[in-house]
């Protein structure tokens, strides 16, 4: 197959760079990653300014292109441009979970929906491990994914969402298809003074995992097994909407 | 009630001045707003930099602090640190539509998504023109939705997306409840070469509107009427989760 790689973590990142060395094992794969690293810019594009792309010799497995943009401008960029018509579209391998809430800020998510929205199978991976992440297990599960599912049953506009245990691959439990979870970040914020004089303020945050749901995404990684979560870019909540329909409409 | 507004656009835009104006008549009104102008910035958040505040004395109707950062990040600190407790979220008004698949990509709609998750009554609004936007117009029927909408019903992690035309307020029609359609961007890029003969990208696009759905967002606002979509951070695609659900297992 012919393989679109991105990311978020930035052109130089070794989830990126594993993945590519994995795949190309029986793939030939194409790198479009942003040069600096992007993690946490949601589904930003650049509209403003323009995009610059260089291509870097730092991989024997693929063909690399940098560029002055986010996950989802490598997207778009490499379809309509640098590599177009792949078979597949992969963003990752992140590091660190993107699990629940996680959805709506990653860059990482956002490739493979921008890559949904391009018309092609579309998957995010994650290692699921802030401090150490385990990319030689996530990309060999990759490597073996591929093999296994049946892309043409994806619908549009939906992309893959996978969020591998940083665990060796043989004891991967095996996959599970989940729902994305409540799981959310309880922010705080730090203040400190600059040499100036300044108050600055660091965003921190802890992980709150509550949701009752059997199905939840990141109850998948616990256990031991590959969280897929099914994602689309269409955010109307339903069943609330079919409420609102039933209030009296407002100069109708 | 007392007002957070937030924006993309940055803290000195039109659409956002013009907003507190009108909102401060009726309500105590406080600005958290990016320095600088952040569309299609997405769900950005910033946590590998700090974040600077200052206050700034451009507005006499309302509290104006300036940050460093993007919508969702001005939530999170106006929130947290800067005005705590607020009745209700607002970020807007935005210049142009925030419809379809622009929910994706837009600050705007963001600001509103964070302020659902830190659980408040949330609303992104924008004029949808983007060449001649009528904040005038979406500012006074802001001011008069703040009335008339029982924000109790709002469920959790769901915040109101509005869309009004870009007519004068007394041709408005009236408001729909209606659901985000397909209406999206189709891309491509220009090439150009700069002065030190490396090849640049800008990206362009034309709007598509061909979703059949007679409760889609943009017929709404074409047909003269302000449009309500209410959206979450929930992006599991539920029928085709069901679907996959019925595949065998792999490994399990």
């Amino acid at each position: 197959m012919r393989i679109l790689l991105t990311n978020d973590d930035g052109v130089t990142s070794e989830g990126l760079l594993t993945l590519a060395k994995y795949l190309s094992r029986e793939h030939e794969v194409v790198i479009v990653a942003p040069e600096s690293e992007r993690s946490a810019v949601g589904h930003a594009i650049t509209i403003h300014v323009p995009i610059w792309v260089k291509e870097l010799k730092i991989c024997e497995h693929a063909k690399v292109y940098s560029i002055t943009g986010t996950p989802a401008d490598c997207v778009k960029l490499g379809v309509d441009v640098l590599f177009r018509e792949p078979d597949v579209i992969i963003s990752g391998i992140n590091k660190g979970p993107n699990l629940g809430t996680d959805v709506i800020y990653s860059g990482t998510v956002s490739g493979a929906l921008e890559g949904a929205m391009s018309g092609y199978p579309s998957l995010a991976v994650s290692s699921a491990d802030y401090q150490n992440p385990l990319y030689e297990s996530a990309a060999e599960f990759m490597l073996e994914f591929l093999k296994s599912f049946d892309f043409s049953s994806i619908p549009p506009y939906t992309a893959l969402n996978i969020n591998v245990p940083a665990i060796p691959y043989e004891r991967i439990k095996g996959w599970r298809f989940t729902r994305q979870s409540k799981r959310r970040w309880e922010d705080y914020f730090e203040a400190r003074v600059d040499p100036f004089g300044r108050t600055y303020y660091w965003m921190l945050g802890n992980v709150i995992e509550d949701d009752e749901d059997p199905d939840a995404d990141y109850k998948a990684v616990q256990e031991g097994y590959v969280s897929i979560t099914p994602v689309s870019v269409f955010l109307t909540n339903e069943s609330y909407l079919k409420k609102l329909k039933t209030l009296e409409p407002r100069k109708e």
